[in-house]
């Protein structure tokens, strides 16, 4: 269900994972700027504070706003700006942010002043089910880390004023993420936006002397600079540790996955995988590391999202090299900041189908969650079967398109609803990218991969079809689950990475 | 003397160092690529040889092509590509390479034949000869490293297929100079190219596993990867060392020079610099090593050229950290490939007048050679006193009008010809910009900088004023040499980094 126009954009429907039917003309031209040396009337650009930068920025109502997310649930950035933004008497912004998190609640208040108009970028938690309720006078729209930067680079997503929060930064602007009291790892998110927005403000609250280095962001990027007494709080931008479940039905479901790569053809001395955060995705990953280690071969890469157990087997040897958008753990910050071969890597690298090269083209395989699956392999990652939209998309959309091995790994059913549904409440990833479902009752091949099927036929691991496991697990859950009550109106677009939308988010009725 | 149009180009006359009349408007906008996985029908960007790259890409006649110059006078690919466009049949070709060298002297007979119609870019050497004789149909265009790649980002030079020499890289065409028998450190000339021509070629004799890392040019950016025998002679890209020069006269310019910085307001913790591979900038470098280590203070920078000299006062911990444009001996390649915070430095962020912010305007010191300057600073590195353009501008023009203190360390004659000028032969670097000229006979300060004269008006150091050692060197050499005989045609314009002409390069008479 797409509709055709929305908020004045017209809209091109989804149409196969690799139509591309946007994918024509030339991307998007920033205004020239100019950089004069200080003895030449270059201007100082460390200002006074975030008012100072937004007035300099010459920020106006109906202008867009940018942040990344790399500082999570511990964010101080994204409110203190609008905040800032709000007293200055500036309204309408639309907001795109890569995503936002349940410390940002405090937008809501800035939602019904009319302060924000308009979303697009994920929204974890309160302000998606803010959303849902159709309490914005807009429609959101939530993107891929491919399709966002897609979206920036073909000009769809213009940014006026970029604000990149920063835990290191000098005063010319280069910055990275490294050093300092509110360290996150890369500033990978934050890139494209510095390398597109009009205007790009680094807030930062570690001030080193010029030059900073390493460089994530780079000063021919940046036109101000701001200090702050915090950009976030540490404890809740990177856990100390990220843990495996222990729950006994995950366990076996990881077990299953990582035999099931095993027997695999892309299990290979060579190949590249994603790993996630999920407790069930770090399990999979420390068994494949078990297996490479007894087999004596080597991955060539892990893409992520990195964890100490990536940085681990990296270490170890057993894995080369590590590609990394975002971090989720202190040890993994010290090796992005000490090895060589542990690699920050843009959006637009991880997973631009509008670049000439992405790395999730050239994974093996990679594993995913999701909130519900269907019976023609759709995964929705945004919705619960309420209806609510509490979370972003990711790179699950771009990894399912690239990998040739994409595996969903999720419980059969969660506090007694299904996860197997008949159709998911919303499509994020469609059906015809994603190969293999592994869930606790079994492993489900989509039939579009024949030469799966066929590669598996006598193996002695469980594989079943998905319509048998969904009338097993609606057996133990009494049922799919009562649909929730929606109105007509869209509140939100699932934009696929190409720039079609693949579905739509109605608004739910209380 | 600048013409007001060339080769059905409009020209702007230069109009002082910082006046940009050209900084309008937006950048140039490269078209939207596409990106498939290869089981989407995504493309092996592997081929089998040049020849079919050049097919590939599409290139036709009268279409832009480039090279960069990391593999300097040991270079083959230049002349390998152009032999094969030769070979199929496709003529008038704008050849826009970062340097000619004395290797790429077979150039010639495609220049003759009608192969190439037009160079854009430095010409070291035997191709600058051939071109100040009138012997190419149209105009070459010189600037400098910063001038190029803002014609490039503003869209004043469309490159339609950039081919770029890479000692090692992997299929997918992530490249980078450090691996492999022709290392030549960085590739910071490329990058922009890889940016924004329509197409790009990696050209290769070092193909690795995927992922290549560490990455100088990104998969992102790049169509197709060719593998071939040898990139280039590893003897003529980078020395085994560089040497300080024996000359006693050079010897003491360089003291003179140091003396003078140690003086300066410029000499202090914190400070950056950029020094050349000349043997009187290496002995400069040495001395200010000496001074630093004594005084206990130490440099946050050096921006360049990187050599052995810079490296060792890096490892030594006297200067804190190094930006790399490109090397020039082996033991720097090492320090790249190893320092964490020996840094990459690719040509916008070196000194690209419309960047945000650019590393030239951000030195303190910079100390560079010159052909000829003259009795108002204005600073030729182009052409010789008889006319003949035998250099490329370098990053002359952009650390002049960047740096605090722009000191020209040169001998005030050679071989009996005096260096110190009435006039320059061709205007470089605008005398606005040079604040210093040491000579064996003196230190001459620029008359604008009445702050320098005034700090250093009871030094002990020879400060001496610029007419008054051109009438000296005058006697010494037997007065000024005979003007070259020049013909009325404009072979060459001098582009000043903001995109206007500073001067024009006349044909030589025989």
């Amino acid at each position: 269900m797409v509709p055709t126009e929305m908020d004045g954009r017209k809209l091109t429907a989804y149409q196969g994972a690799f139509a591309n039917p946007l994918g024509k003309g030339n991307r998007a031209a920033p205004p020239i700027p100019r950089s004069f040396p200080a003895h030449a009337g270059g201007e100082n650009k460390l200002l006074k504070d975030i008012k100072e930068a937004i007035l300099k920025t010459g920020l106006k109502d109906g202008m867009t706003i940018s942040f990344h997310h790399h500082l999570r649930n511990g964010d101080y950035v994204v409110n203190m700006v609008v905040d800032a933004i709000a007293e200055l008497g500036i309204r309408d912004i639309t907001l795109a942010p890569t995503a936002l998190f349940p410390c940002h609640a405090p937008l809501i208040e800035h939602l019904k002043s009319g302060v924000i108009r308009n979303i697009q970028g994920s929204m974890n938690g309160p302000i998606g089910e803010f959303v849902s309720y159709g309490n914005m006078p807009t429609c959101a729209i939530l993107r891929t880390h491919g399709g966002r930067v897609r979206a920036i680079e073909d000009g769809d997503l213009h940014i006026d004023v970029a604000f990149i929060a920063a835990p290191c930064a000098d005063d010319y602007g280069n910055a990275n993420g490294v050093y300092g009291p509110s360290v996150c790892g890369p500033l990978a998110y934050g890139a494209i936006d510095a390398q597109y927005a009009d205007k790009v403000v680094i807030v930062t609250d570690y001030l080193v002397r010029f030059p900073c280095l390493p460089i994530s962001i780079p000063s021919t990027h940046v036109d101000y600079v701001v200090k702050v007494d915090k950009i976030g709080d540490s404890n809740q931008i990177v856990s100390g540790t990220t843990k495996i479940t222990r729950s006994p039905a995950r366990l076996f479901i990881a077990e299953l996955a990582a035999k099931f790569i095993k027997e695999s053809p892309y299990y290979r001395d060579g190949m590249g995988f994603q790993t996630g955060a999920g407790g069930i995705s770090l399990a999979v990953t420390k068994h494949l590391g078990d297996y490479m280690r007894q087999d004596g071969i080597k991955a060539a890469f892990i893409n992520g999202g990195i964890t100490k157990f990536a940085v681990d087997l990296f270490r170890e040897g057993i894995v080369e090299k590590l590609f990394d958008g975002q971090v989720f753990d202190t040890d993994s910050i010290d090796s992005f900041r000490e090895d060589l071969w542990h690699h920050e890597t843009p959006m637009t690298m991880y997973a631009n189908v509008h670049s000439k090269g992405c790395l999730v083209n050239r994974q093996d395989i990679g594993f995913l969650g999701a909130t519900e699956v269907d019976v023609d392999y759709n995964v929705n990652v945004n919705t619960h079967s309420d209806g609510l939209l509490l979370h972003g998309i990711g790179g699950h959309t771009d990894v399912a398109a690239g990998a040739q091995l994409c595996m969903i790994v999720i419980p059969a059913y969660r506090k007694r609803i299904p996860i197997i549904r008949d159709a998911v409440t919303t499509v994020t990833t469609p059906g015809e990218t994603i190969d293999v479902i592994v869930t606790e009752m079994g492993i489900c091949i989509n039939p579009l991969r024949k030469d799966l099927l066929e590669h598996f036929k006598n193996s002695a691991l469980p594989i079943r079809d998905i319509r048998d496991v969904k009338k097993q697990v609606d057996g133990i859950c009494g049922g799919q689950p009562t649909p929730p009550k929606l109105g007509d109106r869209v509140v939100a677009l699932i934009e696929y990475r190409d720039g079609t939308i693949i579905d739509s988010v109605r608004q739910v009725l209380k």
